[in-house]
């Protein structure tokens, strides 16, 4: 499946989401991570291709997984890395992103990860300066490296995705991987479920080219791969109290390990960090049908491929 | 201009301020930062001349650029680099700054790149420990590196600065840029016209050995660089407002497009962040007139020129 | 006194706290870290040993010179180093420890540093992951890099530790600082009394193995190292005050410099931050008894050898 046209060239720039990118270039992509995939399982998990390189990872939003991933990613390349949080920043001092971003570019940097609370801001910033963007989680627009590793996953079980059943369970409304990962899915023919309460379902879901169900068991017995998404307990210290609450959500949307015993074959994601006894029983997130933690080792390869190919990289 | 004796010698350990460098100190140092301009524009921007060398980045008040633009200056020359911020420090235990700085020295440190609000620290540093120390900001004093890349970003619009007419406008009485400005230019026989309201100049303005302008248009057309200063908005917030308001000062000392086809001589500098429409309007910033996205770049040449002849380099 | 035995092997996967090394586990990790502390000493104080090594520090708790010590340990021998602090992670998105460091391990880490304010975290840890776990400070349990920098310390000063007196004085309930010496210093066969006011006393103090005095002027003239803990003010500003008060505890168990001349033997140690004028005179400090500042600094050189051992490496 994974094979590209000899033909083929990887021409994006940046990444921004996946709806920029083609079926050729997410199959390009996921192809050059299976290399990187290897190199983390050697006893010196390094390669020198961003030497000679500087990023800046320019988070305005709170993260430790997506920010430890891209700096170890980054690291075990060789790059200078230089991180920047919104808690220390001028954005205090009233100065615009623009300017931010147009003045940390004219140190001379070659690439910036961004993550930004307003959807849209890494496509902004392509306009700003000449650095490759790499978008880190935009508000709930897209999230394409969650997704890219997420894809990646999928096919270490099933090696190609066409025809694949995948169900996508939880708060879809609040979810910015959801998004990516429906782009992404939807264009390596993958076969998608919705499921969850109404209430966090998007108002846009039936423009989305994807099937909804409001019944876990159905979608169990039908998919091949579970992703549950993460509830954001946040937002109910927002104020804005779920419907249904949480325990009532783990009642109907949570997997259980009679689930697991029901329906033997499908695998379990979750892009985390879990809320155990929420969005499954804890056993579940440690059972051997659980893929989570491979997600997260491979989520370093993704980001070094991404990385690499980005920084003017070539077929590895 | 540039030329210096054969027989000069940088002598200098420490960088607290531009009142304790020579005319041919400051000449040597901007010569020196030419050459890592130069490296700067390589496909490969960096030179591993500090690769043995341990610096600390001891920062006691926010900052972006600066910290980020001495960062980088350290990774590219090969440094090993640790930062430590107020907020996360034991000077919350009570230790004194003393205390912290003999600790942090005795592990073994070269060189120590600190800001801090009260004026004179740096100074004290160097009483305590025997690292190099570089003055990132002290208070209202001095801000050496700032004015460097300053003097830098004029040699390259004028190469000997000498008779040049430079004028500085806006907040006089608060910057520590501004004193180290006209410390240095003078030194270089540059004349320098300083340009506000009022409320805005310091009570020692007639000590400095500068001429003062109340009169922007005049200022304007008389300079051959006018350099504009941040109004410094958090004040505001500390319920020190500005005499006159924003609006006010904009109208009478913000810098204007029709300022620019008026007097088509002049280039406009700003250390930065810019407050768009209050020391000049926004398309003033992004005209060819402006230098300011150089300055930023200027800066990590000239903080990686410091570095290097701090560390003990010589002529490069 | 440190040679150990050609059989010997060091077999210590962890470093949890000095209850779990065996004598000639202590000795052999001192002995180490001699080469190391030469290695500070050199014009490139720097070893790559840790060249293919990815770390991550893991702090729940602010820290200064245990954070800045370990990180230039790692830079010195060349790992790779991410660091991860309480108020950026997504700890406050409710995810549980043990996901946190079952996530970060799956990123491919090899050692973990960690300080958390909870006893034990270090040890559950290495029940989660497969890294290396060190434990750089857990609630008030243990703090064996600090114990072992402070051995290291006496050694400088008596070569073998076996017979030699050593008196901690101070706030010895609330110090895991105090725990791993007198484990560590009680298998090295010195001699240790504790001494400070009762209601700094631990309830469990009798069950230790060492003796108690309430006078610091027998104290001092019995010892041969003096090590005066850190009187922790925070603990004040919770509410729970002090009982005598500072002045009262200065009064009575401060190191005034009269101590100095009456008893002209003892060394004078301090794990620091130093509350100057509470646990000594200022001038104690500043003495040439005190021997504070080459703890910071061989506290550098203990944390050198044990990440090397604990990364695998053989005798130096």
């Amino acid at each position: 499946m994974s094979k590209t046209d000899g033909e083929y060239q990887f021409n994006q720039k940046h990444l921004l989401g996946l709806a920029d990118y083609s079926r050729e270039d997410i199959l390009f992509v996921l192809e050059q991570a299976k290399y990187f995939r290897e190199i983390l399982d050697r006893a010196v998990p390094k390669v020198p291709t961003l030497r000679d390189k500087t990023i800046v990872n320019l988070f305005y939003e709170n993260s430790t997984r997506t920010r430890l991933s891209f700096e170890l990613a980054q690291k075990r390349m060789g790059a200078d890395v230089v991180n920047f949080s919104a808690g220390s920043s001028s954005t205090k001092k009233g100065e615009s992103l623009k300017d931010t971003i147009r003045n940390i570019s004219s140190m001379k940097i070659d690439m910036v990860v961004v993550r930004h609370e307003s959807p849209g801001v890494p496509h902004f910033l392509t306009n700003c300066v000449d650095a490759a963007i790499l978008n880190a989680g935009d508000g709930a627009h897209e999230h394409p490296t969650q997704a890219l590793l997420d894809m990646f996953t999928m096919q270490t079980i099933h090696e190609d995705l066409k025809g694949k059943k995948i169900a996508i369970i939880g708060d879809i409304a609040h979810s910015r991987v959801v998004r990516s990962n429906i782009i992404g899915l939807t264009k390596l023919g993958a076969k998608v479920v919705l499921c969850g309460p109404k209430t966090l379902m998007p108002v846009y879901v039936n423009e989305m080219g994807v099937e909804v169900s409001y019944n876990l068991e159905e979608t169990l017995e039908w998919c091949d791969i579970a992703m549950a998404l993460r509830i954001q307990l946040e937002r109910q210290e927002k104020g804005t109290e779920y419907f249904p609450s949480l325990r009532e959500y783990h009642q109907r949307f949570g997997i259980k390990l009679s689930h697991l015993e029901k329906y033997p074959d499908f695998k379990i994601m979750h892009p985390g960090p879990i809320n155990r006894g929420v969005e499954m029983e804890s056993e579940v997130a440690d059972s051997d049908r659980a893929v989570i933690l491979s997600q997260v080792t491979n989520g370093v390869a993704v980001r070094m491929a991404v990385l690499y190919l980005l920084s003017g990289g070539k077929r590895v």
